[in-house]
């Protein structure tokens, strides 16, 4: 397969200036951003290739570094642009993302997230996706769930179970690509049944770290690698930090699992304040400083403290739809319980949920006693009622 | 010895009704509270005596329990009163804590904390200290450190950290005689520079826990036992929730180190907040029942997350005086330390301070030289400088 891959259409002149454009500039260039939004991609481009000669478009963000606006960083900046402009061939990058079955999405498409339009002049030109999942769809109930790369075992445990669980919720999980927190969330969320979004700063085509190889393809499968950069672009320090304003736009909220006081997580912790989209953070151990960016985002109250998956969809989701359970307390000891009501609930799954006739086989009890069972026990706090039956509650008395 | 302690005045009709009071009505019982608050000690304690003739004094607090107010109730709490009076002796309960060295502070007296009239008609008749240290003087900067018996390993080594940065900060700790949190507080704050106060729901004769006992001697020697209770009074369930009160009362604040959901820290935290004392409370890993508790207050807003002494004391002690440092971030690494600071810090001790003439001939660098490593290492975050001298920061970079 040679041609473009099945959304590309390479006759839209605007479509090939973006792409162009993605190649010319960093994400998240402001200027261009500005360009594109007053003239349209295709004179944005053509102001680009011809040096900016309107002295007026400034060339830096207002304020962005002790030189903006000064004359030699301008020049330097559009240098720049115009030397990746001289190898710039959209034509052929269409090409080889419709080869490898990556796909352009831009501003207007019908999958395009509408979310980032938050995002201002850094809104990303266009995000390349790799995987079948539809990214505007997934992200409607979406949460970011980051932290660490260098994260502890606890931290590794509380991202893959905050991920799987939001899964099993029906809540997309999104998050970067990197070792620890990263890596666990979408690893639990991939055992659920949501669509997991990993955003790259690099090439959707780039697998790094190289040893998240296996897990970027299982993402692909069950849902999307997304990122702003072309295809074959490195990632580097500023590309981190310029993508998790992508992670944090997409969704619902973010919640930082685990984060050191200084950690990329909190970059995108406050890109999603900025956004006024909603932060949380997840407590740990005062003797971790892996969690001590966690306390000060939930001391200096920029963050609501969340311990569970169910208090993250509260945080996230429609007011008043989504209200965590309190933590169950034990209303009755187990060995309170009578025969059946015992035999029921070894029945019950502790993940995926079973329907009440599943559940009366597997006890040997007949539906209509495991039904009164089933009552008792969601009232005494041991089991819950779900979309798909029933399911041991996670913090049911042992 | 068998006369009265140092501090009793046996003579005094006023301070003996008291103890006969406190061996006839359980702590905290508000109408015995308002009857003496009313009529005085004497009068309250005819009134008791003769059956509580006047029938428009009530015999229970307005709306405690079912039968509150009706005849059946008031005669029942009545009798109990009189048969406890049958065998009270003040006289003999005054000289018993003089033979043991256990004194009583009654409103009035100098060492009477006047915190505790926060409490209302439910302020202690009474208190029996036992123990060299000034009660008043102790808990004018104090911080209760509570939480569950059944504390884990991070729950017990958290409240030593705190108990014993507490003290060495030269503030009280107030605690229970409990296993877990209360006993860890105590062991810390006894290593520490400050005295340590255990508040009890038995006599302070009685060693509960038993295995406690050691502690209690310790506590008794650095700072103070302390209880409403009469000499011989075993502990009961309704006993430890009363006492609860008192250790919020007497300390500016209240830490929750770990506490499950139902947990009498909580009851103690209650207080807290019901007295308008601050609360905070110290996070622990999600997956950990036992901070689930602390967790819980965090999130309704009821208690501030603390994560070490500083930010407890920012909590607890006066506006601005008290702010608890940033943590450190490692603005310059260890390694890129010249070799005459590196000696310096290497002669910073981690807990008790040192001057910088001590830590000069450790470090063997001349004095002035000293002084100017000391501030660099201020500056880069290594170390702090406190009344006696200089230490190592405990979140300085390694």
């Amino acid at each position: 397969m040679t041609g473009p891959g099945r959304a590309e259409r390479p006759g839209d002149p605007a479509r090939l200036a973006r792409v162009t454009l993605m190649r010319v500039a960093e994400p998240g260039d402001a200027v261009i951003g500005r360009l594109v939004d007053a003239l349209g991609p295709e004179q944005a481009l053509d102001q680009v290739s011809r040096g900016l000669p309107d002295r007026s478009v400034p060339a830096e963000p207002a304020g962005d570094g002790p030189d903006a606006g000064q004359a030699p960083a301008r020049e330097r900046r559009v240098a720049a642009w115009q030397a990746r402009l001289a190898t710039a061939d959209a034509g052929r990058d269409l090409a080889a993302a419709g080869d490898l079955g990556v796909r352009l999405v831009v501003p207007g498409d019908p999958e395009w997230p509408t979310q980032l339009d938050d995002l201002g002049h850094q809104r990303p030109l266009g995000l390349w996706l790799h995987g079948d999942t539809d990214l505007r769809f997934s992200c409607l109930r979406s949460v970011a769930v980051v932290g660490s790369r260098a994260a502890t075992p606890y931290g590794h445990h509380v991202a893959a179970e905050l991920g799987a669980d939001l899964s099993d919720a029906g809540w997309t999980v999104i998050s970067g690509g990197a070792y620890g927190v990263d890596a666990a969330a979408h690893r639990g969320a991939l055992t659920g049944s949501a669509p997991t979004v990993a955003v790259l700063a690099c090439g959707t085509d780039v697998a790094y770290p190289a040893a998240n190889h296996d897990l970027f393809t299982a993402i692909r499968g069950r849902g999307l690698i997304v990122s702003e950069c072309p295809l074959g672009v490195r990632p580097t320090r500023p590309r981190f930090l310029i993508r998790n304003r992508v992670i944090a736009a997409l969704s619902r909220g973010t919640v930082v699992v685990e984060a050191a006081v200084r950690s990329g997580a909190l970059n995108t912790a406050r890109h999603a304040v900025a956004l006024h989209r909603r932060l949380g953070a997840v407590p740990g151990p005062v003797t971790s400083a892996g969690s001590a960016g966690c306390h000060r985002l939930i001391r200096d109250a920029e963050a609501v403290c969340v311990t569970s998956a169910a208090e993250v969809i509260e945080l996230v989701g429609a007011i008043g739809a989504d209200l965590a359970p309190q933590p169950a307390v034990p209303i009755l000891p187990r060995d309170a319980l009578d025969a059946d009501t015992r035999d029921v609930l070894e029945a019950v799954p502790a993940r995926a949920a079973a329907g009440p006739a599943t559940i009366a086989v597997a006890a040997g009890v007949d539906l209509t006693r495991t039904l009164g069972c089933l009552g008792g026990l969601a009232a005494a706090g041991y089991v819950e009622r779900v979309d798909r039956g029933w399911r041991l509650r996670r913090d049911a008395p042992r």
